[in-house]
């Protein structure tokens, strides 16, 4: 079946984040996409509001199913239905599980450059970041396992905060990697979070691990943020799910979760996700293809046109990481410049934290228009930028 | 222009919180009605559903302006558009306000019986919920002015939560009890949060008036908390507004708000409110007149089939406190055999605290014919519970 992601959507006076910019503005930043969502949710979504009737919602089995299913089929793994819990939002999760999950004043563990809204819901709740950077070499990112595995050791980190696929660098971290980070976690009681948003949009057959299919102990130290939010273009939809093995642990969260005022679905989220789940398959495998095509043609413009900057090949997501170093050790100096000089807005790397300074984040979730316009704006903006250092 | 409270909808199997009730059951409990909403907000829903892109939303100018407008027309009170502040719901904003503004171990007085969920905000929080209970006289209920004034004076009370009008009694506070309780307020350093979520539901001509309509001192130590939820049926919508005139309070509530991730809109919230806000000022009449008749129906039917029962006169919302003391002093047990008997799925008056062990609550929010078959089944119940009780 085919479907449409070439149509340019006018996105402007829609009360969208994204593209809440100027007119010659083209927004290429926040992780939504410039698609319309998989016909079959429009459908539910339609449905739903044909109905009429907008009281108290509760979570039903079927969604639960439903999501257990999407994983099983697309993930070769099934996670147990009572392993779930609805909730509004991965960040709404994440922020709820800090606060519940550890003490005022402890680490908690990222690995940067990481997705910067982690750093807000650790120390927005008087908790502290503690970063064991990634380390980059020829266009690769590795862990630095001595460095990882002593601040995991210091009493006061009580949870790591894995982000796999890893926005913005777009690592889909191994089954190894993901086992050999459990078990120091376990070894060290530190509390695994991972966040998994970004799990379905894997490109060229980077197929993810889910923690929860880890080992057992492994999986029972863990909670798994998961949501149909990236992959369907349903930030506003406001659903996700947890994945918690550990029954006591899930217990706690559960409580959390629910003192916080996450845990009701608004009157849309389940048929919604429901339909995404249940009949999203190949609008999903669609959109990986264009994605990687997305991908593509950056790393064949870059080549070409515009040598000085190199891109980190992402196994998963839309978000490109462009390695700018080559022209600026100050990537928001550099952004910042290009947004006034070409209209194109796209993220500095500066608050992903680690070498973040040095990189700038694109989103190449749009038409190939789209894209061409964005990539043309990027070459005008960079050439101009080094003449004005010359 | 004619609007349908009578065609009887089935929401068994809907994901309704309220219809989560066995085939024979009838649910008159949670507040949700049994009509659908107004047909502008369908309208707006629909065109919502179709855009089909449903990225990260910002609340537009447009929205404040719905909402003040609406303010200014319904109630005589234009707020400032700078004092408002959306929000997931308002318990949501509650619960956040009350994490934010007061500290572990304080006390937080409301007036009971008051809406249940007040209590779980105060004390899932570490607080304690200190009562100021309402003296009830001669089917009326009153404050004990000596008794409240003392309970703000103690110097551990720092928040006050007032409902107006106040679930499940219907009482609609007079502006000269509300100043009265503002300037108490003001003198002990508490700080009020005034939910007004019933506020447009007020029957037969009793106005309500708004928080921050009070004087300006009395004004700017307060909250107020407001949503389309209860007046169009829109529970699961999961909007409302803050009005907050104090500058200085509003900075602090905005960054608990965010904080506990409860600032950002779904994609449905934003274009319903607008349409209900704009355009829903007849419905809104209509739905008050018949929910007018449904207590008239209640009050008709108690008088003449079950004169042991007596009706509190609700000024305000559709939930109807039963006063059963002739029958019971333990409305659990009672609403218990009542369920198990009938089917009739009402709200035992205890939950409220203060004296409702002698009430029931019955959301009248129905079509005549479900009203009709639910005080039927109320008469078999009580009736029945006496005879076990003879
Ligand atoms: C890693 C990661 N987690 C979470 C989110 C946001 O999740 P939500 O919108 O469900 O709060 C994003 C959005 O970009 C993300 O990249
Ligand atoms: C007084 C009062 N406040 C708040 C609520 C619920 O508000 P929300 O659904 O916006 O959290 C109710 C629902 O019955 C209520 O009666």
């Amino acid at each position: 079946m085919p479907f449409d992601f070439e149509t340019v959507l006018d996105r402007r006076h829609t009360n969208s984040v994204k593209w809440d910019v100027a007119d010659n503005e083209l927004p290429m930043w926040v992780a939504d996409m410039d698609f319309q969502t998989a016909p079959t949710i429009q459908a539910a979504l339609n449905k739903r509001a044909q109905f009429g009737v907008f009281g108290y919602e509760e979570v039903p089995m079927a969604y639960y199913q439903a999501v257990a299913d999407w994983w099983a089929t697309e993930h070769h793994f099934r996670p147990q239905v009572d392993w779930l819990m609805f909730c509004t939002g991965v960040v709404p999760a994440v922020s709820s599980i800090v606060r519940k999950m550890t003490a005022v004043g402890d680490n908690v563990l990222v690995q940067a450059p990481v997705y910067n809204i982690f750093y807000h819901s650790i120390e927005n709740n008087g908790r502290h970041t503690l970063s064991s950077d990634l380390v980059s070499q020829d266009d690769q990112y590795a862990i630095d396992w001595a460095d990882l595995t002593a601040k995991l050791a210091d009493p006061l980190t009580t949870m790591m905060i894995i982000c796999n696929p890893q926005n913005p660098i777009g690592i889909v971290w191994s089954r190894e990697t993901l086992q050999r980070i459990g078990e120091l976690c376990l070894k060290y009681h530190v509390l695994v979070v991972a966040d998994e948003i970004h799990c379905d949009l894997t490109l060229n057959d980077n197929d993810y691990t889910p923690f929860a299919s880890l080992t057992e102990p492994v999986a029972h130290n863990s909670i798994s943020c998961v949501s149909p939010s990236k992959t369907f273009n349903v930030a506003a939809l406001h659903a996700a799910t947890l994945i918690i093995p550990d029954d006591h642990v899930r217990a706690l969260v559960s409580r959390g979760i629910n003192n916080d005022e996450l845990a009701e679905p608004n009157s849309f989220a389940i048929p919604a996700s429901i339909a995404a789940y249940t009949e999203g398959h190949d609008w999903l495998h669609a959109l990986q293809t264009k994605l990687a095509a997305n991908q593509r043609q950056v790393q064949t413009f870059l080549t070409t046109e515009l040598p000085q900057v190199r891109l980190i090949e992402a196994q998963a997501t839309y978000l490109l990481w462009l390695d700018v170093s080559q022209v600026t050790t100050d990537s928001t100096a550099l952004a910042t410049f290009i947004r006034q000089e070409t209209g194109l807005f796209l993220s500095a790397g500066g608050v992903y934290r680690g070498d973040g300074d040095r990189f700038l984040r694109l989103n190449v979730a749009c038409p190939t228009s789209t894209l061409t316009d964005g990539l043309q704006r990027l070459k005008a903006g960079i050439t101009a930028y080094q003449r004005t250092q010359a």
